[in-house]
């Protein structure tokens, strides 16, 4: 997805943290909390942000402010804005709030599917249709990008294995019925590198490379940045991540934890990929999540051994070069 | 390295938890607890272990019964018992007890190998020439396998970045001083999959890639899979773990944490490489230590999530076809 970055990036790390990360959290984070947050990210350079989700605030109530926080984070300079629907009423109200970016996740496991959100893959290709209708009535000024993200595409809590011909056709049927690009999430932990290679290779090869540029990890079994390499290897150019690690899946048992943002951009800028973000100013935002979180554990390798001697000054005086 | 292996596998998993974790321990394990460890390990398919070091017990009493576990786990079916030497002295300790392989820390960075052993390349140089007269001295048939570990080669805590130019040259050196084999090791967590990559190539052009086979990383920042995958993509068969992600480097501060064996076991077998190591068997080894170390925080990603739902029916599925 082109279109906002100010700075010329090579990797766009998408923190998911306010979405992803407080929706498995029964503490509801303050608003003006959340702002900061956002706001505090948004300047250390992170440029796109997953700030909510447009879902039944009766089964989420963390996720009751979103509204608002489209509205606060469109005035960042710089940001893109993105949010989750489960639906087309979501979707509806995503419009409405001036979200840029409209994500809605579609399992690959159908039994995950009808858990998670009580819909059949058909039921889930009809809702993306009608998104799809809903965005295009946007006038095209201001219409937002909407991707669909698949999940559980590399494994499944309650299926097991989801074989990678479900990933391929669901990718297919889901660019047919209007989503502009799909995404992959392994929203269970279940990947390995070599799945990871395979399973973009295939997506890729069925609908092209600018279909399919993002992948969302987590680290249950500790491969997430190994999946995340995997990944980069392959052309991804979108990678999801929540500061301190926080969160997970709460209609996936034991599925905790997506990839630390710190530790990825901490391994794509030690790589030289240009990530635009400023990592010594995005350690100091943790300190905003864990005032704010103070019984949650907040993880994170790079924000407990701190970076390596020399690393500030070497990038102040690549940046100054 | 060849020889011992009685089932076919496409990489090692070197088990150095016993030798690597237990030294920045202050609480000294019981020699039966270390036996048990190292049973179960061997048992569960482990066919590299690194029991102890041969170094001044006043300085790191933890190592003080090496020759007692060597000549325990020399009777193990299967089994390659290695153990870590700082000098000449140190090998005809080893020599003497019957250790399979004998591995010479030599780190790149020559502040840290003054703090370290209090010695200079040259003398540590020395110290390997030296130690390859004793190796010949032994009759061919049990002639141990001589190695030299290059620390921090990746970067010091004291020096901050090390130069590629000078870990290739150290390779070259070590090898022409009589080490058959060098090992690269990120003492300090400081490697990135970039790095490692490059690093590989860099002494795998100076000195064949069959010199330069193994790797030997920590987690420090997250990176410990990543960096290993990448070790994999350049060829690399033995890479060093540490059970429960036990230890680190006590003269590097900061710098824990080995990458944890049952994860890295869990990354390859999901990827399809042969390890020769049965899962779940060895995730019930950690009970040996978390029993035998009840105050020590044992890691691993795997170990706290499980594995995945249908893993250990496809292995037996698999292992029996």
């Amino acid at each position: 997805m082109k279109g906002l970055d100010p700075v010329e990036i090579d990797v766009c790390v998408s923190e998911v943290g306010p979405r992803d990360g407080l929706q498995s959290i029964d503490r509801i984070l303050d608003l003006e909390t959340k702002k900061r947050w956002i706001e505090a990210e948004a300047a250390a350079g992170v440029s796109e942000i997953e700030v909510g989700s447009f879902v039944s605030y009766k089964r989420l109530p963390q996720m009751a402010d979103t509204a608002q926080l489209v509205a606060f984070a469109r005035n960042l300079p710089g940001l893109r804005v993105a949010v989750l629907v489960p639906n087309a009423r979501g979707a509806t109200a995503a419009i409405a709030a001036g979200a840029h970016k409209i994500s809605i996740p579609v399992s690959a496991s159908e039994t995950h599917s009808l858990n998670n959100v009580n819909r059949t893959h058909a039921q889930m290709l009809d809702e993306v249709r009608h998104i799809r209708g809903l965005v295009n009535a946007v006038e095209e000024r201001t219409r937002p990008y909407f991707e669909a993200g698949i999940a559980t595409a590399f494994g499944c809590t309650m299926e097991g294995q989801v074989p990678e011909e479900t990933v391929v056709r669901l990718a297919e049927e889901l660019l047919a019925a209007g989503a502009e690009e799909v995404g992959l999430s392994d929203t269970t932990g279940y990947a390995d590198p070599k799945m990871i290679r395979d399973r973009i290779r295939a997506v890729h090869r069925a609908v092209g490379h600018d279909k399919l540029t993002g992948v969302h990890l987590h680290n249950t079994r500790g491969l997430g940045l190994a999946n995340a390499l995997a990944a980069l290897d392959e052309g991804i150019t979108t990678l999801d991540a929540s500061l301190g690690g926080l969160g997970g899946c709460p209609f996936a048992p034991g599925a905790s934890g997506n990839i630390v943002t710190e530790d990825l951009v901490f391994m794509l800028e030690a790589m030289g990929y240009r990530t635009g973000i400023d990592l010594d100013r995005l350690l100091t935002v943790r300190d905003i999540v864990k005032r704010g979180l103070p019984d949650e554990p907040i993880y994170g390798f790079v924000g407990d051994a701190g970076l390596p001697l020399g690393w500030s000054e070497t990038r102040r005086a690549d940046n100054t070069a």
